[in-house]
């Protein structure tokens, strides 16, 4: 199916693909924003409160890090959005100046109020700070801020406005984000009340249009392959820029790549698709292949400050640096990496900082993680414009 | 008086005094080491555990550091002189090419065991890490690991042997650090015996000397002019390349001045003179009046974890970035700063970094406030070299 055209609608936004893997649906492709263009697939670091943890946006263009990702919901708590748009905006208040993208704000509003959705979704601890959902109509959610206890209501027009006030270059519209443990009836009525708030922020969006900003459709569905070609057929019958898959993506991987799956069978080539809080190196792979351009994880830095760094040769892809048989390991993190951590420092060195509580052990770490994505995404894309991707897959995930 | 020559003890070392103000002991100096020359006066960054907290060693040459210290108490229970010395010595471990002192371990192991000569000394909370000493005696002192319990016995011999280990430039010898409480009596024989022990630090420093490392002496005496006059008669007496003014500097600043005074009294104008721990803006200023060519302290990166910037126009030099009438101020950490901090970040956003709990904001504020010291130093040896050290100083403290 063909989508219903945009042309004119983002006129400082495009996206192209430029080659495609014969073997699935895989593609590489270019994506323009006002503030830069990135070649796809890529993969968006989370500044959720509008900075990357122990990393500054030095570090990002240092290891070619193309787009980062900002949370509404976090903002609109601390500062406010109000104060990051008196600052200038996100870009000039986080001192990043290339692409980037704000989320809605429904997907941490919905994931302690329905029961946990996030445990759920992401497979993590309870946060502490996760809002309490408190009502939840057609016009919107209420929640109160795990900051101070006050009441905020977030509604399809609220979240489109407030990610204008923020100013990233790619936003969201707002919808129901659904737990795993809601049956097909909950998930359809949901599904529907999802698209008619699409709908409002459509409307709200073309309200406030100034060409800055381009908008994300979601396409949600819960597990149901009927319910996600619902979902994005639907996105693709409105005039998004590109689209979002979220929700719930199941209990294990190999469900995840199913529902990925349904919600791209209709896709619209035209547009770039984002498959959001997704970024395991499996996941990354997979979702290529089937068809998703972009992906966002906190778990790159989120495993960093645990003393993690990504290698492609370990197990899991991973070794922990707080292992006592790094005490005296000469040799750097990843001795495939080149990024400023892998160049100057030994693991030996990074043991110490960890056992010592030594901030600049997670310093080292999140670049060197942030580096590793970097690459990833650049061997993805390496092997698509070669016509070896198939072949890469197998290489990386054998 | 003039000290004993060291001339050829110390053959990739070397001092010179290049201008001297005219009203008061002030000198312009050049401090020679295997590791690079550096100008003094100088600041000396605290790397306690062969790290500077929250910065790398990039960051510290972009603000221009010269030189580092990092803790042999420290790095001796963690992660072990063995290991440093394994990893290839401080320098390969640590990634910081320049120069860098390491200091005796004696101050940590007296702070507590004496009962608080640490928070005496330098009016700060006990740090529940800090060692318990179990045995002082003319042998040398035993003390608990706060880490794991296991006792650690540092003497003379053990603590150049461990700076052998550690492999800094400028290495210190083992002395009692008497806290403010003790009387004449006992800081008399408290000094007799570190000297004894200087001597017993000399004697184990030559017989390892491979030209690597230069030795300092230390002053103590405690707050008894006659008995720093002592310490100072001594340290000249003996083939030092340097000297420390150590322990006990009084309870209020001109006492410390006075003190600083006593212990520069009989100075060996050919020997570089570190003040141990100090580094107020003021007791900086008064201190290179003094005679002082360098001064170390944790403050700067310290104040910098807690929020504040080191700012000139500021009282006390200092704002806190938490305060509330920082949220949106577009204006720098510091109006007269050029450092990567200042350059690329307001202090609105310093301040919602802080709020927020993000690592970045530590990350800015340490790097702001080393830049700052760099530059104070800098400004005070532009003075020097002009002959406008007096008008500076006024300028600086007025």
């Amino acid at each position: 199916m063909s989508a219903q055209p945009t042309a004119g609608r983002y006129p400082g936004f495009a996206f192209d693909v430029l080659a495609r893997d014969s073997g699935s649906r895989a593609r590489l492709g270019r994506l323009e924003t006002p503030h830069g263009a990135l070649m796809t697939p890529a993969f968006i670091f989370c500044a959720t409160k509008a900075a990357i943890k122990a990393a500054s946006p030095r570090d990002l263009r240092e290891v070619n890090a193309d787009i980062i990702l900002a949370n509404t919901y976090h903002l609109m708590i601390q500062p406010g959005a109000g104060t990051v748009e008196r600052m200038g905006g996100l870009h000039r208040f986080t001192g990043w100046s290339g692409p980037m993208l704000t989320d809605s704000g429904g997907f941490q509003i919905f994931s302690l109020g329905q029961g946990g959705a996030s445990d759920e979704i992401k497979n993590s601890r309870h946060d502490k700070r996760t809002p309490l959902l408190t009502k939840l109509t057609e016009e919107g959610a209420t929640f109160r801020s795990p900051r101070d206890g006050a009441y905020h209501t977030l509604t399809p027009e609220t979240s489109i406005a407030i990610q204008r006030q923020l100013g990233a270059d790619l936003i969201v519209v707002l919808d129901e984000c659904t737990p795993f443990h809601v049956d097909r009836d909950y998930t359809a009525r949901s599904l529907a009340m999802t698209h008619r708030w699409a709908d409002r922020c459509l409307a709200e969006f073309e309200r406030g249009q100034d060409g800055r900003q381009a908008l994300y459709g979601v396409i949600q569905g819960g597990i149901y392959e009927d319910l996600r070609r619902e979902g994005a057929e639907f996105a693709a019958s409105r005039p998004f820029f590109g689209h979002a898959v979220g929700g719930c993506l199941g209990d294990h991987k190999d469900q995840l790549y199913d529902i990925v799956g349904y919600a791209m069978e209709p896709r619209s080539d035209a547009r770039p698709v984002h498959l959001l809080g997704i970024g395991g190196i499996r996941d990354i792979w997979e979702g290529v292949a089937l068809g998703i351009d972009t992906f966002d994880c906190v778990t790159p830095t989120r495993i960093a400050r645990h003393g993690w760094a990504l290698q492609r040769q370990a197990d899991g892809h991973r070794i922990n640096l707080r292992n006592a048989r790094f005490a005296e390991d000469r040799d750097p993190l990843d001795p495939e990496c080149a990024c400023p951590a892998c160049r100057d420092f030994s693991r030996g060195y990074v043991h110490h900082l960890l056992k010592a509580g030594e901030i600049l052990g997670i310093q080292l770490l999140t670049v060197h993680n942030m580096a590793f994505m970097t690459r990833l995404m650049a061997t993805i894309r390496g092997a698509l414009s070669t016509g070896r991707f198939a072949a890469a897959k197998r290489a990386w995930l054998s």
